[in-house]
């Protein structure tokens, strides 16, 4: 499963780069499907990915709210700083529970650690998916999205 | 990684089911970004599902025509069909190894047999994405992405 954290988030930070070459007005255009904007989008995954860790570890959910985190830059940072605390996390106090039933705030229904680690891989996975979409609608290459060829750590 | 499986095919289907309301048109169409059509994405995943399993197995590839699976009905069927085999495969051959590599003819590179599996998943994961965008393009609503929630065998 840590592959599969590793894969979105190598892509998420070559996302990150690609829009660079966006102006502010075209990363946060609202487009059909998906969530909102590119950026939006950006800023959801991670938001999602880190409200379910904490979850798991049955810590409060913290709630970010995208007008605080309305730049590139601050989504990256806000990404980096949260995937840093997962990567801790992953890494020493896992246990990976196919039994055992988490609660969270957010959804009356209870789910095993292992169905959320893969919620969460599945769903950053679709979002990308998404803006492989609208970057071909603004005639523009998206990110490669193959795991395999990738190096991870 | 079986559960990776399980999921994406239980939401394939429920593509095609969902795909029951468009005229033939509308499935055949090309759209921008993703693979072509949306029939032409369910055939797509499939078939290169079916390749990397033969792949893992040293089997030679089976090369399928879209244009001989150019209806729902027919990918369909050939989903279903390649799926019974990959089933049996995942249920009582397989060896994850992440260390010995495979070598498949459509490509130069090598890959672990675990490399590949994380790839067949997150390849389908990405392209139903983009089918979500289509959706609503259409003004239709798309299957529900959510790993949670389902039930699988």
């Amino acid at each position: 499963m840590k592959k599969f954290f590793e894969y979105n988030w190598q892509k998420r930070d070559e996302w990150v780069n690609w829009c660079k070459q966006l102006t502010t007005e075209e990363l946060n255009k609202k487009r059909v499907g998906g969530v909102e904007s590119i950026l939006y989008t950006l800023f959801h995954i991670t938001d999602v990915e880190y409200s379910w860790v904490r979850g798991i570890q049955g810590k409060e959910d913290v709630v970010f709210q995208f007008s605080e985190y309305d730049t590139l830059e601050k989504v990256k940072s806000l990404s980096d700083r949260l995937r840093n605390e997962i990567i801790d996390f992953l890494k020493t106090n896992i246990t990976i529970s196919d039994a055992e039933l988490v609660s969270v705030p957010w959804d009356e229904n209870k789910y095993t650690t292992d169905d959320i680690l893969h919620h969460i891989v599945a769903h950053e996975i679709h979002h990308i998916g998404q803006l492989s979409v609208w970057s071909r609608e603004l005639k523009l290459v998206p990110v490669q999205a193959n795991f395999i060829g990738r190096k991870f750590n």
